[in-house]
Parts: C-alpha cells; structure tokens; sequence
C-alpha cells in the first residue's frame, strides 16, 4: 500500500546528508506513463517557499513527470540563491530520467530560513534516480524519507475495480485550513484527464486535509500533487474516482491528525443544521482555534462555555439563544443552558466528538483538530534547537 | 490610587458566599454627582453573558449611578433565570442606594453555565450598600473583589490639572480584541458630557484594550465603563481627557498583560510601514494569534520564519520577498532573506518585541500578548476544576 502500488510508477529513497541524524531526507517519484496527466493544491500562504514557487509554474499544463521531495530544510525565505537550489534539483532530476526540467515538482520541508546544501542535493538526485524501483517497498522507502517531526509514515491504498489510488503524506503540525506543513504525492494507475484529475483532487482535499485544523498556523511549503500514469488502461466514472480519491485524502489526513505533535486527543467537532456548508465550517473551524477549549479537552472537561464562546466570535447565523452542544454524544447544552451534567461526559479514549445544533439550515461539516497540551507548547519551543 | 481617588465617587467591597474560598466576591462603585455622565464599551461576541445583555440597555441614555461587579460566576448562558437575577442585583442596589435600576450596570465574572445563587448576591448586595466609603481603601477592596484568576488587583490613576481618572481592572486571560474577559471601571470627577465619554472611550479603549491579545479568545462578559462625576468642576478639553483616559487605559492593559495566564514573556508586536492603520493590526495580530510563534517564544527561539509565515496568512499589503523582521532589536531578517544571526537575541526579562517593516506605507500600529507555555495549558486544562 504505497505511492508505487499502483501501475507505472517507480520510487527511491536515500539519506542525502540534510539531515544531521543520518536518516533518509531525499525523494524521488517518477511517472513512466503512458500517460502523465496531473493536479495539485499549493499552501494559500502568501509568503510562498522556493519550491512551492517552482512547483507552481512546473503544474500548469497538467504534465508532471516526477516529484523529488527533501526533509531536512525548507528552502523558504532563503532568497534567489534558494530558487536556484530548487531549480538546480529540477534540472538534475529532469536530466537523469530523461525528461523536461519543467515537468518536475520540488517539494522541501523542513526548518524555515536555512539555505539547504545544493551539492548535497545533487549528488542526492544521482543516487535516488539511479535506484528507482517498482513496488511497495520502494514508495515505503520515499515515505519514511520526507519524514520530519512525523513519528510514523502514512501511506495509504484505496483500490477500484483494476485501478487503485496509492498515495504518502508528509506532517505532524501546523495543519490548518488550505493545508499546511504537509507535503502530500497522490498516485493513481487510472486514465484520468488533467482536468479531471484537477476536479477529483480540489473535490476530495475540500473535505479532507483542507478541515484539519491542528494549531491554526498554516505553511509555506504545503503542496499535494496526484499523477495519473493509465498504466492500468482503465478509465472510471469521474465520481468514482473522485469518491475513491477522497477515501484516499481523508485516510492521509486522519493518519497526519493522529500523529499531531503532542497531542492527547483527536476532536472531532462537527456542526449540525447550518445555513449553509460555509457557516458550519466557520462554526466548527472557530471552536478548534480556541486555545481555551482545546486546553479543557487535554484536561478531560466538557467545557461547553468555551465552546459557545467561540461560536459567538463567527458570523454564521444562528441564535445566540438557541444553541445545543454534544461532547461525546452526553448533551449538555441545550437552548444555549446548562442540559445534562457535564460529569456524564466519559474521556476514555483519544477520539472526543463535539457537537454543535445551530437549528439555522440543514447544512453540516465536520473540521478535526487535537487538544492543546504541554507536549504541544514543548515540541514547538523546542524544535529548532 | 484607585476608583475612589477622584471626588465624587463612593465603593465598597465584600464577601457575598459565591467563591467557595470565601474570598471577596462582590464590589459596588456608586458615583455621586454632580454629574452622572457615562460611556461604555461591551464585548463584541454575539454569545453574551445575562449582565451584558441588561447592562447594554442601562447605558443607552449615557447615565449610569453605580456599577455592580460580582466575581465567582460569569452568569453566562444561565438562561431567563440567569436574566432574572441580574435585573434583581440591579434592583436592590437601586433601592439600597436611592436611584432607578436602570442607572445601574451589572457585571460578571467567574464560570460560565452556571448559576449565581441569588439570595446571596442580594445579600451581599445590602452589606455592600450599607458599608459605601470615600478614599482609596474602599477603591483598593473593590478592586480586590473582582479578581478571579487574577494574581495581583489592578488599579491606576492618571492626573489632570484639578481632575483625575482612576480605574480599576479584572482579567488574567482570555485577553483579545474587542476586549476579553475583562471587567474595567474607570471614573473622574471631570466635568464631561456623556457624548465626550464615549467618544473618549472609545478612542481609548481602541489602542489600549483591544490590542491585547493574550490567546484570541473573546469572552462573553467583558464591560468597560467610565463615569464622570463632574465633582471637580472643572472641565478639561476633550483632547486632554482623551490623551488622559489612554493613558489610563493602555496602563491597566499592560497590568492585565503582565498578569495572563502562566505566561513568561509579555511581547509587543510593532509593525512599521504598513499601507494603514488597519493593515498594521492584522498583521501585528496574526503573528499574535500564531501559537508556533508564541510556543518559540517561550523556548527563547527568534524563530522569524513563523513571523513570516504568519504574515503570509493576512490580506495586508507588503512584498512577501521583501519582509524585514527584528526581534529585541536584531534584525534577523531583511528582504524575507536571514540577515543577522538569530543566536544574537537576548532573551534576558520578561519583556520581547517584535519589530515587522511592511515597506508598504507610513501607518504602524502595536499589539501585545504573551507566549505560550506548559503553565498556560495547565493553567487552562484546569481552570473549571
């Protein structure tokens, strides 16, 4: 179950020397074809790292070739000697599988404003472009090796009739909306148009990696690219690719919410009767940047305050009068007042359900996010040293 | 140096039963005249507490004669009955003290959902009345009594020729725009019309209050009320008061921000050049509201590429290639490129800045909050417990 799982796809891993520890920072996946249809979603950050740059000019004709990827350095805010560093990496990659430079997205990540190594990277490209194999063994390889604060590897297969979605991500923080420190490599085997793959893509990240909302901060380097190769000569229903597509997503963003930096729990809060899908992802996004709730959940206390506290700051319509809230299905707001004893609510596991009854609409959308804990305050003060 | 410093004004404070640690719970501030000209700012979260929603219609002539302040219960989503009790707390004051009701503001502070025992309240109501004094000790005690999670009470007075203002301040947290859990009392024995209170006030409260933002959390109770007694007989120009009144407010912030919850580093965030005023606050916000930001902080790390990154989510106008970024002092960042080596930040007190250059145009604008740190978490986890 991984980025090579599916037909014509080949990958390698190697340790480039970007990484102080010695472990695997460098990526590289290719696309044999026959077809190399292709879209990806960038960060809507706009202080945009180098490689986010390049990437973005490299997608717009639908055509992605390969994807080379590091950890172990960021390459953002390093200045034009930075975009050279990416450009020279594209070049290297385009030179060694004998493909066009502008066919190859560069991802990076890693700390921000450290100028990475261009000769490591290079002779980096040598290695993995010389070691590229088929297989599951060799897309596990280049998902360990974009690993950063990851503490495990995410990879995933969902698998139609003939034709299947393999795919990796890269994070464990800083997830916010319209993605974030999270470098995502999509696969699939499928005939997919360009512009298919572009529909199927925005569809399934919309409702998967864009509602994660771990901290609220948002990254400079966030990239997702899917690369349809035809190799199975099989061509779905755009719904049905776009339905297993978002299996896919949602499985990657589910596995990168569960490894969060620090976190305890995995909060699922999930706005009911909405006027709209937008004034429940608002309602709901609110309540998962409350540091104050998301400090009550760490302590394991249905604090429903917060919650209509945070709800009060949105514009989604609503009667500030006439809010219900479920944690853990136990209701212990109803009418905006005091309902079931918060000390029905039981936290025995890592997964906390919040519920939240506008009673505006009959719209609904569900954002994840984690608790605030001392880990979370460690890991982030700490992770530059 | 206190509420009771200007002529005019009377205060008193006591122990009403509802912090079960028997501590003060309860102030009255009634002003005496001559004048009883008044302003007030609320808190903008559409979920508000019972007393703001009554204290919102007292206000609305401009004349207020006494502010009740209870501690140990915010009186927040409690429902009708939770109303009922407020508009009692104003009844009796009235009663006790020879005015209308609806001359008198009532605040809250404390939990939210649950109820205020109000036979206690309206006891403690009679005490409060019955022992009103002139003179410091009495504004020293209110002060005192509207603390929550407080560690020190906050008061100030600022000196005119022949007048004064004195204030006193509750609020240790929850610190964001438009004011946050946060009760403010400031009184003059100046002679100023109603209209010039609140337009005092709100230039006042403008730069001072609503630029604190300690977690960006927006509470449901905050109240800010001035009271003019006209004891002085003298009637300064609108600037005068004004300047004074700023200064009054932006002290009382700085107290409140030295006193947030379990956090080691006060930061101001200045940024320079910005297009506007308006562009300089959100930019200056977003990097306030950044828990990454705030967690490198309390890590002693000058970790400017999230300053970057945290700009790079707002819509203000700026270069993102051309961002100049200086923590106490050193400018770590030019043109969005390292410039100065981050070790040469000295975090040695508690105070930080943070310098941003926009290049954008000559507005500037100052936002100050704290870092994140294991005892805010803790401090918040447990918090209703």
């Amino acid at each position: 179950m991984s980025i090579t799982s599916p037909a014509g796809f080949r990958a390698a891993a190697t340790a480039a020397g970007l990484k102080s520890t010695g472990a695997p920072d460098l990526a590289l996946v290719v696309n044999d074809g026959p077809s190399y249809a292709s879209a990806s979603v960038f960060t809507t950050n706009r202080c945009k790292a180098n490689p986010v740059l390049w990437s973005e000019e490299v997608v717009k004709d639908g055509t992605v070739r390969a994807v080379v990827l590091n950890s172990g350095g960021a390459n953002c805010y390093t200045g034009p000697e930075g975009f050279q560093t990416t450009h020279a990496v594209a070049e290297r990659v385009a030179e060694r599988i004998g493909v066009g430079a502008i066919d190859v997205v560069v991802c990076s990540t890693g700390l921000i404003g450290l100028t990475n190594d261009r000769q490591q990277l290079l002779d980096g490209v040598d290695v993995v472009s010389a070691a590229l194999a088929a297989g599951p063994e060799a897309g596990a390889a280049a998902a360990e090796a974009i690993m950063t604060t990851d503490s495990v590897s995410k990879q995933v297969l969902v698998e139609g009739p003939g034709w299947s979605i393999g795919g990796m991500a890269k994070g464990a923080g800083m997830l916010a909306p319209q993605l974030a420190t999270m470098l995502v490599v999509l696969t699939t085997d499928a005939v997919v148009s360009a512009e298919d793959c572009d529909t199927a893509l925005r569809a399934a990240t919309r409702v998967s990696f864009d509602r994660l909302d771990s901290d609220g901060c948002m990254s400079t380097n966030d990239t997702v690219t899917l690369m349809a190769s035809g190799a199975s000569g099989i061509t779905p229903s755009l719904d049905d690719f776009t339905e297993a597509l978002q299996r896919a997503c949602v499985d990657l963003a589910m596995q990168l919410l569960a490894d969060a930096e620090g976190a305890d729990h995995e909060i699922a809060i999930t706005v009911l009767n909405a006027a709209s899908e937008e004034d429940a992802v608002e309602a709901a996004r609110s309540i998962a940047r409350s540091n104050l709730f998301k400090a009550a959940i760490f302590g394991k206390d249905p604090n429903w305050g917060r919650v209509l506290a945070s709800l009060g700051t949105t514009q989604a319509a609503f009667d500030p009068a006439d809010l219900d809230v479920a944690m853990n299905g136990v209701w212990v707001c109803r009418n905006s007042t005091p309902h079931e004893p918060p000390d029905k609510v039981v936290f025995s596991g890592r997964e906390v359900t919040v519920t939240v009854d506008l009673k505006a609409g009959d719209a609904r959308a569900t954002v994840w996010t984690n608790d605030l804990t001392h880990a979370y305050v460690h890991e982030n003060s700490a992770y530059s040293s």
